[in-house]
Parts: structure tokens; sequence; C-alpha cells
């Protein structure tokens, strides 16, 4: 298709010679399967299958990078549909808070949003006219019927979408209902992903709620060092059962920490005391990097790490609305220093496969390339988070490949909530692979046959191969 | 005008395509009028509209661009023209120091500089055969000669140069008399901006003095804390009155800091006591960062803040000739911690308008886009200072506009004490502006119609809403 | 010559008007010698002027840049033929070494090491057919042969590749023997460098060690203050008669200090003493560039800083195989605050030229450019090191251009130890300079001429000037 919001050589090189080196590359690997390996999808979706229920709570009110560009231009999040933690009044009416977002929508020009949300609006759901004001009844008419159509319940898109293997990202205490339903009935790969954070950060909220929970679903004392260390190897172990293959660490900064029996068990008691200080805390997020990493060279499951940032900046949405409404804010991070614990230990081993994130974009070539170039156990991800656009995919790729090459990387990976998006990521992604590489060849740095190998690469068997699927 | 120093085309996309559309989104608002609400000229010049004297003291010794450059391949600022402060000898001969800049012009190739001064020279002066040591005498003719016609009166050049509002910088002590002698006899809007740095800097060598002169204007006792916060409020009124939209902060750091009473009053007691250290400076420039923003909620200043120049680096120059002589070196800077207290307490209110520039291009990316696209206090002023330039540009629209959008912005508005150079700075950023639009406008990442409505937004209308004009 | 792997218009814009341009500036340097003042190839090859053994030895092991890369994808570094320092086994067959690298040629693609290999394999040894591991062998073989031949002798390359002047680098202790062979009996300009970290660094291995040969090869008493200082004026006048024009410093940060005579001494012997804080070492080695600076002032040698890079990251690769074997990690770095104890000495006097380098990127625009914008005794060096590559130095040259200018950068150097890739490291700068060039003459923000005049400074003027040749 290729109307005015989705032409077919979109984000390729202007330059005609570049360009029709990229139609043909980007060709070769438009259709390929979809590799999700790192996903905050609700597994609920494809347990149920039931059928979305309408365009606010499917598209808007999920939706991060939505809420905070509406928000930052003086719209509350009430008139959007977000209900409030203390049940205070909201806007009920679904069809009046899509109308607020499609006469903003011109607030998005230039962002990522439009283009995911073009491709959701053109290429999924088919509509050919343009999103504002004046058709936001017509666009909620629309996705509301084809909503409850067939073609549209969560596991028919899972196929139509072509996704390979979906991750979700889900707690170390979780019971993984929907991945055992999942797996049972349907037998599609869905797969959890083991994040402990809530486990580990002395500083969430229900760090001691959750050592209680760990005891009850594994037996072990995890009041006790040792017994915590059991406990978390236990759930690795059930989650490996569940076909997870990597484990997901979002710490506040990359420091990782290898400290002997005696330091850890009692830096673990003073973190489970009455008042731990902010260096305890952090102390212990980086002695637990470092166990993690150790478990991982024993179970074989992948290592993610994603520091930097700072969550719930914003004190009043978060007390009033709760986590994820567009109010994380990054900060400057360090990986060089931070990381030698752990490298130290288990750098040179390819038994551990590490791969790490940044918000912060210094490091791409300051300190993440050259890492990843050189230690067997490093691999980096793609762009990420504020970074997932076409502008942040080309600095990371123009900032990273030269040092590190094509293969130090996981290939492209989603990360996202938005189910319907992950396609028009996917093909974003393929896009700026192909226009990269297009130029590179149009520029002769690379040959032609060079460039049909790396695509195809780029295309899932990176993917596949970083994540051991 | 499209001689060799100044094709109709310059610093458009080199492919056809692209460059085809940028023509088209550049004269749509090639001749817009001015918005100039962040200036540094002297107000002086349209109040008394006397005539510039010579090229030297209009375009050379008062640019610490070039004086900085040619310094640095050292050339004395004595041979330039410019006078030491101890009364030692310098260069009186203008025609002499005239002669120097122009021979090392080719010093400027692929600077900002360069294409400003080409367009004053060939654009205002008309003036068509080249600048360097050989043109040298004929360009100080006829710049001089023009200098004493009725044309090159500023308040004519203000007029010519299609200036709608023009915004100075002054201190919080100013009285303001050119504003006035300005308001009552000419009428143009030439506004006063609240540049109350060092009122508010116990580091500032006039502090003490400041204090006292605050006194005397304002009839408060600005010695204690109450009475300092009154005087402020005092002169914010006075300078409204005057026509100031906003106020200007130029801090080393944006760290912001929210003190209850008898912690302000003590800390504004000891940075007035003899040997003040550096944290209670920096505390107490914090503390008032905070108190100037609760009072931009109670009487609409738009509020501007460019930290991260480290004043003054070279101990030799400024003993010998003061302020402003290039000397100033960007340092590394912060913002996502150091803006939370200010955040916590005006970031959700749109009646406080905060403008934030940088110095550290690092933020774009990691904090500034991130806290400009959600907070609706934030908007983010152009790229600043060294970074006023067609790269620089690029960059920061690259790095902030995929998270931020373009709405968050306050559009282009220059920064510069060079009166001549104004529409040239205007015109660089309207070209880049059409060159970014016209590049995602070929590589089909926005259509043509959103490029023609943004670039026009970007031009006046985003910069007369952000200082409220 | 334009085959598959070396196409005549490599590295050029893709776009055609200013691939032409580009094309046109390239042709007027692409046979100017060379000027390498930066480098560390081994003086013995040419005092010796023996053959190269074999491609090992030659192109692999000590190159790493491609070490790192292949051990990065679980190669050992044995299997490489790289031989452990503790004497146990490694790949003693050269064929098989060679073979690996060849099959894993593919890891390259989009390096510069690509692009400086494709030059060496297609330029200097004439191979038609692609290196991968199907030609492996017949490499080896062309390779081996052609290596023992008469021109391809360390003496007859260094001419066919139009070397002007190369410097070695080489400690503050080394007697320089070859230098002198080279200087009595071929007499050309083979220079040493005064590299005397060694010698500065208290936290060097050998530093004790290091003064008391000191101490022997001048006759000083290199322990006491003053004895040390003439010491080093006494070795840098030996290296100046050996052709020396420079220093080198690998420091971690780039702090300087400027401390009184008492202090120095006291902070010296601590130093020597048994258990040296890290403040104190840090400190010496800034204590060392003020000194070193003033005797460059008095002396005329030319400085050059590189700090930034944690040496020997990978613990067990530096006890396994020693230094420089790809395990260094770079680290954000400051320069702003660091150096000004030495500028405040002697930053206004052209007395003094001091070259600075960055593996941080945030500083070119942040802090280099404005620096060696202003301060006559700066200049700045090449992008270096990882960023010594295309997109690396069209990051570094549009970062700094617009605030410093051409003139105030020592166009390119090279630094390596890779004798064979040296003309293609220089043929990528000169491609990439008349690229940027190109790019901006066909977006009219230079003149051709004035591009014309930039190509030829850049291409060995301005690096003759920067190092007094």
């Amino acid at each position: 298709m290729s109307n005015t919001y989705l032409h077919s050589d979109r984000l390729f090189p202007s330059d005609n010679r570049a360009c029709e080196i990229a139609r043909e590359l980007y060709d070769s690997v438009k259709s390929a399967p979809i590799i999700s390996p790192h996903g905050h999808t609700d597994p609920r979706w494809f347990a149920d299958n039931s059928a979305f229920t309408d365009p606010v709570s499917l598209l808007l009110t999920p939706d991060h990078y939505i809420l905070r560009m509406l928000y930052s231009q003086g719209i509350s999040l009430e008139s959007l549909g977000v209900s409030p933690l203390d049940g205070s009044q909201y806007e009920q009416d679904k069809r009046k808070a899509w109308k607020i977002f499609a006469e903003h929508f011109y607030l998005f020009r230039g962002t990522p949003s439009a283009l995911w949300l073009s491709h959701v609006f053109h290429e999924v759901f088919k509509i050919e006219k343009g999103f504002s004001g004046d058709s936001a009844d017509e666009y909620f008419d629309i996705i509301s019927s084809k909503l409850g159509s067939k073609d549209f319940l969560p596991r028919a898109l899972f196929d139509r979408f072509k996704i390979e293997v979906l991750a979700t990202t889900d707690g170390a205490t979780d019971n993984l209902e929907h991945h055992q339903k999942i797996k049972k009935d349907w037998g599609k790969r869905v797969i959890p992903t083991y994040r402990p954070d809530a486990c580990i950060d002395p500083e969430h909220e229900d760090f001691k709620q959750n050592l209680k929970r760990l005891c009850e679903l594994t037996g072990e004392d995890a009041y006790s060092w040792k017994g915590y260390l059991k406990a978390h190897r236990n759930r690795r172990e059930y989650f490996k059962q569940m076909g997870a293959t990597a484990t997901d660490h979002g710490h506040p900064t990359a420091k990782t920490l290898n400290l002997n029996e005696t330091e850890s068990e009692s830096l673990f008691k003073r973190v489970q005391g009455p008042s731990v200080t902010a260096e305890d805390s952090e102390n212990f997020r980086a002695l637990m990097l470092w166990q993690m990493a150790s478990m991982s060279v024993d179970d074989g499951l992948v290592m993610q790490l994603h520091p930097g940032a700072m969550r719930n900046h914003n004190q009043k949405i978060f007390e009033r609305f709760g986590r994820d409404k567009g109010a994380d804010i990054p900060v400057s991070i360090e990986y060089t220093r931070s990381l030698k614990s752990l490298l130290d230990s288990f750098g040179n081993t390819t038994k551990l496969r590490l791969i790490l994130f940044t918000l912060d974009e210094t490091n791409y070539a300051r300190e993440l390339a050259p890492l990843a170039g050189h230690y067997p156990a490093l691999r980096l991800g793609p762009a990420w988070w504020f970074h997932d656009s076409p502008e942040g995919m080309i600095r990371q790729r123009k900032q990273v490949i030269e040092t590190a090459g094509f293969y130090n990387g996981t290939g492209f990976i989603d990360d996202t909530r938005a189910f319907f998006s992950i396609p028009a990521r996917h093909d974003v992604s393929r896009r700026i692979d192909a226009r990269i590489l297009a130029e590179w060849v149009s520029e002769r740095r690379l040959t032609l046959e060079d460039a049909q190998d790396v695509i195809i690469d780029l295309t899932g068997k990176l993917a596949r191969e970083s994540f051991n699927l």
C-alpha cells in the first residue's frame, strides 16, 4: 500500500541510486517472521483470546509515548480516559477521549509514534483517510467494529503479524498461569522473561513482600542469603520450564559488584533492616547483577540489562496515576567501570550472554561498542525506548557498527506493550537497516553482496542466536 | 541575490528532489517578520537612533565569535582595536584592525560567522566582491559611507529587517531609560528582559553592591530574605510595565532547590557573609531559580534558563579586557535531577513557562527532549550559542523532535549583540528548517502538507506563543 | 584501481553533484606525500631493513583492532597465534591462524579495519579476489612470497608509500639506537617522540625502575624533584638531537596542576613511597603535564595529550597476554576544568603547542572546539583510535569545524603500529575530507575555491605546521 501516509519508499534515502538499493534490500526481508524476545504485552490476551474492546483502551491509555506528548501540551490524563488511583473522576466517554487525541495528532509529526500509528491505522485497520479531529468518529467506529471481528482476535493477529516468538516480561513471583494456558491449548511460542527487579531492589515498595512470596513459592528461606539465592535459582528453573530463555534487569545504574559470602550475607541483612541506606541499596542491586550473571552461566538464561531511567520523575503524576505514564526521564550513565566486576568474573566466557541497552547515547561509541567489540559475553541491544526511532536507530548504528561490527548486536527487537504496533516497529527497523546499508553500498563502503547477507542476518538470525531461540 | 557567496539554494540539500521541496518550504517563510525575544543589542541604539560609526566598532570588536577565532591563531586583541581595561596601548587605526580581520577571514571558512558575515556584507551592504586582505580597504570605505546614510540608522534598519519585536537583556537594577524613550517617541516593540543574575549570584563581583541598589530602587530591605524577594517582585513588575514578557537566567548549573522559609533566611544570611562557600553560593542560586519560577507563576513572566558555561575561563584575558571576549567555555551539565525540585512544585502547571537552553548537546535526546515532551511547564529553546550553526541546528532538531515533537520548542530565536546579523541568523534557521523538513518529506516520513504547516509554526508562531507576545 | 572491493569513488557522497566535486577535490591531494608525526611503528624495521616474515605476524597478531573483534566472537587469541606470557601453548601454524582470520573476515563488514585491509590486500599486494576462508591459502602464499621480494622491504615501502616523515613513539629511557642507525646510514626522516608516561605515572609497574634508569642515563639525581626535572630536560634534549619534534602523553584524565616547589617536592617524595594513594598519583601526573608544558615552552617540543582510555580493562587478557590486545576501553572525560591550570600558565603563548585528542566524542563540540577556538596554544588532533573511521571523522569534523574552524586542527595524522595500513588510513581521511567539503560546496556553504584551498591545507600543511616539521 502506498497512500499519502504510508509510502512504499518511506524512510529510504532521498537519493535515487541509494533508494533503489534500499528497496532491493528491504524487499528481501520485509515479509520475514517477527522475532520479539523482549516485549511487554499481556499474556492474558493470548491465553483468553478475547476481543479487544475499543480504540481508547487499546491504543491510547496504555501508550506512554502518546500520553506524555498530549500531557506536555497541557491536556489532562483524566480527559484522555486515564483513571486516577484514588477513584476520582475521569472521562468515561471513550469517544470524547479519542477525539481529543485525534485533534492533537499534529503534535506527533516527526515522531516515531506517528509512524507506528499510521502503520496501525492504514496497514492493520486499512483506513484510507488521515487521522484528525474531523475523522475521529469515523476512526472510532471502524476500529471498534473491526476489533469485534474474528480477524482481530489476539491469536489471529499473532498469526497475521507473522510472529514467530513473543516474549512477555514477568515478575519473579508471577505464577505464569496465562503462559501455562497458552502452552496447553494453543502451542504458539509466547514465552515469559524472568524480571526479578522487585525482588532485588531494596528501594522497591514491595521488596519485603516479595521476599515473603519467594519463600512461599519456593519453600526456601528467602530471608537468608543462601536461601535467597536458592529461591532465585528455583524460580529461574520454573521460568525455563515455561519457555523462558532470558532474564531482564532494569536498574538505575549498571553497577556490578562481586562480594564474598560474608560480605554478601551482611549486606543482605542490612537491606532487610528498617532504615536501608541508598548506598547499601545500590550495592545490593550491583551484587545481584553479579549473582544473576553467575546463575546465567549455570542455567543458560540470557541476561538483559537496561539501566539509566529515573522512574516516575513526576511525583504528582506517579501519586495520582501510578507507574508508566510517561514520566520516566533518562540520566547520564556509565558502563566501563560499572561492569568491570561482572566482566572480570564472566566476561571471557560465551556461557554468559549479557545484552546491554542504553538511554544515554553518549555510551554507544565511547563505552558500549568497545566493550561489546571485545568481550565474548557481551552483545548490544538495539536503539531503545526514546531512541527506537529513525534518527535514533541511525545514530546507534553509525556509532556502534564501526567498532563492534554488525555481529556483536542482537539485530532489532521491539520493546512494547502496544501489540498492534509490533509489525510497524519491525518494519521501521528493517527500512532503516536497508537505508543505512544502501547508503554504504552506494558510497562503495560495502559490497551489495555483503549488504544482502547482513540484512538477512539482522532480521531474525542475530535475534534468534542472541536469545537462544 | 545569488552571487558566489550567497547562493539562493544555500544550506538546502544537495539532492535535487529534496532541494526543490526545501525551496518551496523556504519561500513560504523567507519574508516573515522577525521575532527576537532573546537578544543582547543595546537599547540605546534605538533610543538615540544615532548612526553607527565604523565597521570595526560595529562588526569586529563587539563580536566574541570573531575575536576568539582570531585570537586562537595568535592575533592579539589589542591589534584588533580592543582596549585593555588598564588603559594600555591598542590599535587606534581602525582601518589597520579591519585589514587584519580581512586578511584572516579564511579562518572562518565552515563557521556560522562566515555565513552571517557574508549575509551582512552582500545582502545588507550589497557589496559584490569577496572579503579578503585585497578588498579590505574598499569594504572599509563602503561600509563606513553607508553607515552614515539615513537608510542605515538603527530605526531604519529595524524596519528594513522586518523586526516585529526585539527584546534586550537588562540587569535587575537597570532603570531602562532607553526603553522609556523608545516607548515614548518611537513606539516600536523593543522590550527589556529581566536578567537578575548579578543580584542572585553570591559569586558575582557586584553582588553586595547590587543588593544595596535593590534597596534604593525598591524601598525594600533587600538584605532581609522577605525584603529581597519583595524587591525582586517589585523590579519584575517594573520590567513588565516597560514591556518585558520574560526573565533570563544564566547559571553555572541547572540546580534548583526548594527550601522552607527558615532555611532560606539562614542561607541568604550566609551568602551575605564575609566568606561564602561555593556550596552555599550554588544552593542560593538554586533556591532563587525556584523562587523565580514561583514569581513567574504569579506574574506570568516567561522564564529562560541557560546553564553550563564556565565564564571567563581565560584568566589573563578576563583581567586585561573584561567579560565577553570569547573565553567562555562549556562544561558538562545535568538537568534531570537538577530541575526536579522546581518541577515538583511547578512542572505540572501551564502558568509557568520555563524555556531551557543547553551548551551540552548530550542532553538533547537524553534529558531535555524527554523532560519537555512530558512537563506542561517546559519548552526547549533552539540550538544555542556555539550550536547556533547549520550542523548544530541539524543535530538539535534530529535529537529533539522525535521525542518532544515540534510543538514543545520555541522555534528559532536569535541570541546576539550583533544587530546587523539578526536577519542572517533567522535566515540560516529558516533554511535549515526547510532543509530538514524537505528531507523528511522526500523520505516520506512527513507529508508535504504537514511540513508546510510546521514551517509556518516554526517561523514566528511558536516564538510568539512561547514568549507571550 | 576500481575492483569490487576498492571502488575509485568509495566514501564519496552518493549524490551525483556532490560526488563529482568530491572526486575533483580528492584528485588534488590523493598523491600528496604522507606526514605521519604520531605513529607506533617499530624503528628497527627501518634500521635493519629486513624482510617482513609472514602475513600473520605482519597483519594479524600485532593489530589490536582485529584481535578484539575476533576475540569478541569467542575466538581465542591462542588460536590466532598470539603467545601467552607464561609460555603455554598457542597456534604455531601460521597458515591455520590466517585461515581462522579469513573465515571470520565478514565480522569486519562496516568497520574501518575492513577498509584498511582491503586497501592493503588490493592496492599494496595487488590481490584481485576477495578475502575469505576460500581464498585464505592463496592470500597466505601471495603475501608471503611478496614479502620476500625487494619491493616489500621496509625502506622500499617507505618510499613507495611516499612517506615524508614518520615519527615513532619511544619511552623516555629508550636509547634510540635504531634511530641512530637510520640517521647514519639511510637519512630518511624517521624520528622519535618523547613518551615519558612510564617515568611519570606512579601507578606504572616500572615507575621506580625507570627513575633509576633516568639517573643512569642522565647523571642526575632523579629521585630528587629538581634532579628529576633536570633528567627530563636532559632526555628531551637528546630526543631533539635525534630528530624529535614532539612529546606524547597518554594519561587517564586531562588533569593538570600547578604546584609550588615545596608542594611539588613533597608530592614527588610521596609517590616514591611504599603505599602511594590514587589521589597522589593523579595529582603527580597532573603536575607533570604542567611541567612538560613548561619545558615545551623552553625547548619547543610540541606536546600531545590523549586521555580517557582505561587500559587493560580485561584483567585476564592482560595477565595472560600483556598490553595492547584490544582490551582498552574509553571512559567519560573532562577538559574545561582539567586543563585550566596549564592554560592559565601557558595557554596564551604560541611558544607552547598542545595537541589534544579524545576518545569521548561528547567533548568535540562542548569543550574541545571552544577551547581550541580560543587558546593560541591549543590545536586539535584528528578523530582518534576507535573514531579513526569514516563516521567517526564525519562526526568529528561536523562537531569541531563550526566552532574552531579548519585551522585550529592538525589535519589528519595516523596513529598505528600497522605500517602497511598507513597509506590506507591517509586515503580514507583524504576521501572523507573531500566528501565533507564537497557536500558543503554542493550545499553552497563554501565556495569551490575555498574548498580547494582547504583540502590542500588539510593534507600536509597543517600537520607540518602543527608538529614543527
